[in-house]
């Protein structure tokens, strides 16, 4: 079965947090991609997503591990919403499972981007 | 406090779902829209969406009502990301408040539309 080239995206930047290859892993997101660092807190764009992830880096000891436990994505057009079931870990964290959800837009030359990066889901939802 | 257009929009929608005024509901999403009738069940397109709202009005019968209990819309670029917890009821259905996720599309007019609608979030994800 081929694999829809989002997931591919995802696998990439999953590798590349555990790397901490942060230049590969910031050209995965559109220029004005807006990154949930904690619920009620959101960062835009590159360079802002970069010092996010380099800060939570650091805050994970330098050993954050992330891998997806199922994923569906749903496609329209040149948009793509991926809900996944995200497992991180750290020296620091114990194995955790989030809700997360990703969206996913296709640029001129056929490259799918993320947009918005949500790892919280439905948490950051204001009442 | 001024209200997200995108708000604005869902408000509409949950308007015209109850009223069942279809015209104005499919109105409300792109062309190529996807809505998720049920996990593992999409379709796609304004025909089809209005033949599925059509179909789950005379499944609860005639009554179903729905409302937004909280939410949090992200944007980047043209595109947003919403997250709320809708609650619906029907007079075969007692209140049930849903984790969902829409996702809009800004046209080039300004106009936001739904391009993604899946009221169900993470429960249609596949392990």
């Amino acid at each position: 079965m081929n694999r829809h080239p989002v997931e591919i995206q995802i696998a990439k930047a999953d590798k590349a947090i555990i790397a901490e290859d942060f230049d590969t892993l910031i050209n995965i997101y559109t220029e004005t991609a807006v990154l949930v660092v904690e619920p009620g807190r959101t960062v835009q764009g590159r360079d802002a997503i970069r010092k996010a992830f380099e800060a939570i880096a650091q805050y994970f000891k330098n050993g954050l591990q992330v891998k997806q436990n199922g994923m569906t994505i749903l496609e329209s057009g040149d948009t793509a919403l991926v809900h996944a079931n995200t497992v991180i870990s750290a020296p620091n964290l114990p194995e955790t499972e989030r809700k997360a959800v990703y969206v996913f837009n296709k640029t001129k030359d056929g490259t799918w981007l993320c947009s918005i990066d949500n790892s919280y889901g439905n948490d950051i939802v204001k009442n």
